[in-house]
């Protein structure tokens, strides 16, 4: 070590990285892991992932050149360091914040994104189309996709691994193993990748399948002699020994993620090959920060990491998530029919209290939401009541599964929606705004969006026993507000209705809201009805019968506008003013992004206020 | 052969099956193939994959023991054995009519149709769902999943398989591998299954793993010491030499799937391990029928089937799928950017000709609508002008990827939605009824919706080099009306206006309805407006101005009535009236299916008769 200091800002990067020593390179990774750790700590988002692919993304930028080759990464929680050496170290300390960088990749923040990302198993596919059209163009240069095991549970990886292994173009799939996954990693995938990662005489290159042979006493030197020569079936089953060679690919690795040297060498190995190449590399999550490589989740403070993001947003025992999860335990105790799926998200949905007491009734699915809705369609159709607990933007991924594996036959299946509407600073791959406008295309299904945790219980217990076919339970990231008492939780509707002429409905958080504007508007003389449903889907035609004898109705919801209850209740001759979402909204508070888009008190109590002093005069 | 005849109405099946001997099985086989051809010669519907699953369906029913053992038919399509066995002979003769028996397995015709199908790709995981609610009950009894090569292709298929391996329960996929698929199925899967395929020295069980070894000169013996005696990594490499044991499963096959000894005997030894089990079984399409069997297309007239379904429903050239699919190649011609990318549906959707003329800018990804729309993004970020065409059915499993990797960076693609609308014959899983409602939950998504070819063709052109972001063209399936003229297509909006005071909305082909209503309504002394939207999607503001204007809005819609444009017209304060589709549809002529939900011309002028002259009183 030479202690170099490195100024990123000042450094022209990538290209300088090229002319680093590997130990140059050393301390380089060791700085930007000072970096990520103190801004981590400031900002939130993904520390332990980030740590475990410095080495990488040094080697990734000293082997390739970025923006000509392209690198895609998958979910791309693990970008930072990439954000960092690809013109963005000045502003690194706004990311995740309101106008700041995006935690995430995004083309439009940098030429070096070479695609957005933030969902999971994606990059494969992706990145096999940018290859193809370089192809096409007769551009040489690669295009690399770094996707974590985690991601590859993902069926569209293996869509796109079906397609790429024979497309005879310069595509690199960078296998990021993290030594953490190991047992929390589900399926039978992970148990294989574990098998090649820790294969003592396995092989850099095919060409090692006969060092192998050398060492091997009695038969290897005959054996060799037979695989060289011949095509028989033998050397078919020698020589294709990874699933990855079966598939078509080229294979290279395990590399030691964390040895520049080693990188640079394997990665320029399969840059050299000019094909499809699977690059296996083996990183420890956490690497090089000695809190976090012991115990990556309890350096937040939080029990442990979820898998599928490395995402340190493991829910506090006072959230929705967690009373969600412990009201389930507590009905499934006494039900046995009852089960928990979750899809790689155990934390993150609180489900750790369904999986620690009826393990035999808890299925973590690995990242595969198409997979988790059906095989609970499965075991419903056979007398269990199954309850997939995932977040609203992982669940579009489950729309087709939804129509056509439980809601055609009314299958009776819970789905616990977490994380409905805006989510922050995660921002536009990951708001759950949309959950509201596609659940509502699906024939007979029951939608209910409980405000507080009492309503989410007796919501949940509804849906459970009481109802019939998909039900889906939506309820917010996070908590309910300090010392608040519900004592009169519904799952129907609550009104609060005086014969004003102007009334407002809004459901799900945004009561708070609304509430709190009402305060205000009162405070200037007038008034308004309030009508919540909490059953907010199928539509109560009491309730629209009701809306539609008022003046003017004010409907305020955290979802995109198109698919909203508010256009049905349009349709059902209310006359609507509806304010939600008008689109993608991007990262930033959540309280400052409702504002922003006129949810907050503030902003309903002006367009109320707006209404009611206009219609007075 | 006995030449014994058998009276399937009579029989007690599936248990009689058990029965027979070999000999009568085939006898039964041959009168089973006599049965299918003169149905589906009458009845239309899926005849290829069916004649090449007789035996194996025979054989499934006497190993196991249906409805306590559960089959789950993948897609479904090739379920019409299983039908004839298992009480539904007598009713046969009405597969896929009105009020007849589905084309597809559905638990509500038969307690011995385990699960819903229609789409591919699910079965491993529904199976897997009631192979783990067995076990939870203490059930011993099987599972089988029956999936082929084709559904492989599908990355659901792959998260099954995933969570299967390892699950320890009584799971057995069989996979159908179709002689008439290893040409057009695509990727490298199916490289690696025809490779297993047609391996001579493969083994049926693990065991033949060693009796390879006995007939491998030289070496063969010393190995066979080291494979037993050791467990080094050499073994894993001999013992491990299929995908599916890396996975987890146990491995049976290949078997003959046209003798039903080996088929009895290859599935009773799986039965027999208890553990999840991969059997591969080898089927000819069209098997037993020499035309089918030499050019399954031909029996039907027309020139190929499509893989995934095995349909041998390829597009005439009169048809709005090869209407779009000769546009796209003409503007292709001319615009390197642009290229054509199908989910295993080329002569479905009438890229044939893409294919052959410009082969390099072709891509059919197999059944893989997700890696297909995720691929597009990727052939688009770097320049290129993707063009998707699937079926509006199967794009419901793009959901996420459309609004995840094309819509947030408002990526350039163009989707072509075909069979958008009713279908008919194929029933519920099949109906295009949802692509409205949810595309249109997707921001700065736009939409075309053209009646005629002349006008699909207008909106191709625009969609693909006037627009921005990801544009829909929906198009039906079938052909435009005969004699139909169009002098004047449009991609934006027709009216014909003229002062009334009640306005019709429709579009795509329900507007030659519509025209025929108004010269019903016309010849009772009434009219009114019409207004047909083509760019269906963004609302044109000054169009639903000029709806408000009317006293009533009458809108037709051919999809799903929750996520409707009326609502949204709704939303916008037009007075609507809207008849749409209330839910999911069964299987029926397209005609009968419209008049029954209010959309044929005489409902409609019966609708529009009921107001007008209410409103003249």
């Amino acid at each position: 070590m030479n202690n170099k200091k490195f100024d990123l800002s000042a450094m022209k990067l990538p290209e300088e990285l090229k002319k680093l020593s590997p130990g140059e390179c050393d301390e380089l990774a060791s700085q930007i892991r000072q970096k990520l750790i103190t801004t981590v700590s400031k900002n939130g988002g993904h520390l332990s992932s980030n740590l475990g692919t410095v080495e990488l993304t040094i080697s990734l930028h000293r082997v390739f050149d970025s923006p000509k080759d392209k690198i895609v990464w998958d979910v791309g929680h693990q970008s930072y360091t990439h954000k960092l050496l690809t013109g963005r170290a000045a502003d690194f300390s706004t990311i995740r914040t309101e106008d700041g960088l995006s935690g995430f990749p995004r083309p439009d923040e940098s030429r070096h994104d070479a695609f957005v990302s933030g969902h999971s198993s994606t990059s494969i596919s992706a990145a096999l189309g940018i290859a193809v059209s370089m192809k096409l163009k007769g551009d040489k240069h690669h295009t690399i996709a770094v996707i974590g095991d985690g991601a590859f549970t993902g069926g569209e990886a293996f869509e796109g691994l079906n397609n790429a292994g024979k497309s005879g173009t310069n595509l690199i799939i960078v296998l990021n193993y993290n030594e953490m996954s190991i047992s929390k990693n589900v399926g039978a995938t992970a148990k294989y990748l574990a098998t090649l990662r820790t294969k003592e005489s396995y092989h850099k290159t095919k060409t090692a399948v006969e060092r192998v042979l050398d060492h091997t006493p009695l038969v290897g030197a005959p054996i060799k002699k037979v695989v060289r020569g011949s095509k028989n079936a033998l050397k078919d089953m020698l020589i294709h020994s990874t699933m990855f060679e079966d598939l078509g690919f080229e294979f290279v690795g395990p590399l030691d993620g964390h040895n520049i040297e080693e990188l640079d060498e394997g990665l320029s190995a399969a840059k050299a090959l000019c094909a499809p190449t699977v690059v296996l590399v083996n990183t420890q999550k956490g690497h090089g920060y000695p809190p976090a490589e012991a115990n990556p989740g309890g350096y937040h403070g939080v029990g442990a990491f979820d898998l599928s993001t490395g995402n340190p947003d493991v829910v506090s025992d006072d959230s929705y998530s967690a009373v969600f999860g412990r009201k389930l335990l507590s009905i499934a105790y006494s039900d046995e029919r009852i089960c928990a799926v979750t899809a790689a998200m155990k934390f993150g949905t609180g489900l750790q209290y369904f999986h620690k007491a009826l393990p035999e009734r808890f299925f973590d699915v690995g990242i595969a939401e198409q997979h988790a809705v059906t095989f609970s369609a499965g075991l419903a159709t056979n007398g269990m009541i199954p309850v997939f607990a995932v977040y609203s933007t992982f669940l579009q991924r489950s729309y087709d599964q939804l129509i056509h594996d439980l809601a055609i036959m009314g299958t009776h299946a819970v789905i616990g929606v977490d994380r409905a509407g805006i989510v922050g600073e995660d921002g536009e791959t990951h708001q759950g705004i949309f959950d509201i406008p596609f659940l509502t295309t699906i024939p007979n299904m029951t939608i209910y969006s409980p405000t507080d945790y009492a309503e989410l219980e007796v919501c949940l217990e509804q849906a459970l026993l009481k109802d019939k076919g998909v039900c889906a339970v939506r309820y917010p990231r996070g908590k309910q507000p300090q010392g608040h008492k519900n004592t009169s939780p519904a799952a129907d509707i609550v009104k609060s209705v005086q014969g004003n002429k102007v009334c407002a409905v809004t459901y799900g958080r945004l009561y708070y809201d609304l509430l709190a504007a009402r305060e205000t508007v009162r405070k200037q003389g007038f008034d308004f009805d309030i009508i919540k449903p909490v059953k907010v889907f199928p539509i109560d035609k009491d309730m629209t019968e009701e809306l539609r004898q008022y003046e003017r109705v004010f409907v305020f919801e955290e979802c995109y506008k198109y698919g909203s209850l508010g256009e049905k209740y349009a349709a059902c001759g209310v006359k609507c003013e509806l304010t939600a979402l008008d689109g993608f909204v991007k990262h930033g508070s959540v309280r400052s992004l409702l504002d922003e888009h006129g949810l907050s008190a503030d902003k309903m109590a002006e367009k109320l206020l707006g209404y009611l002093k206009h219609d007075e005069t």
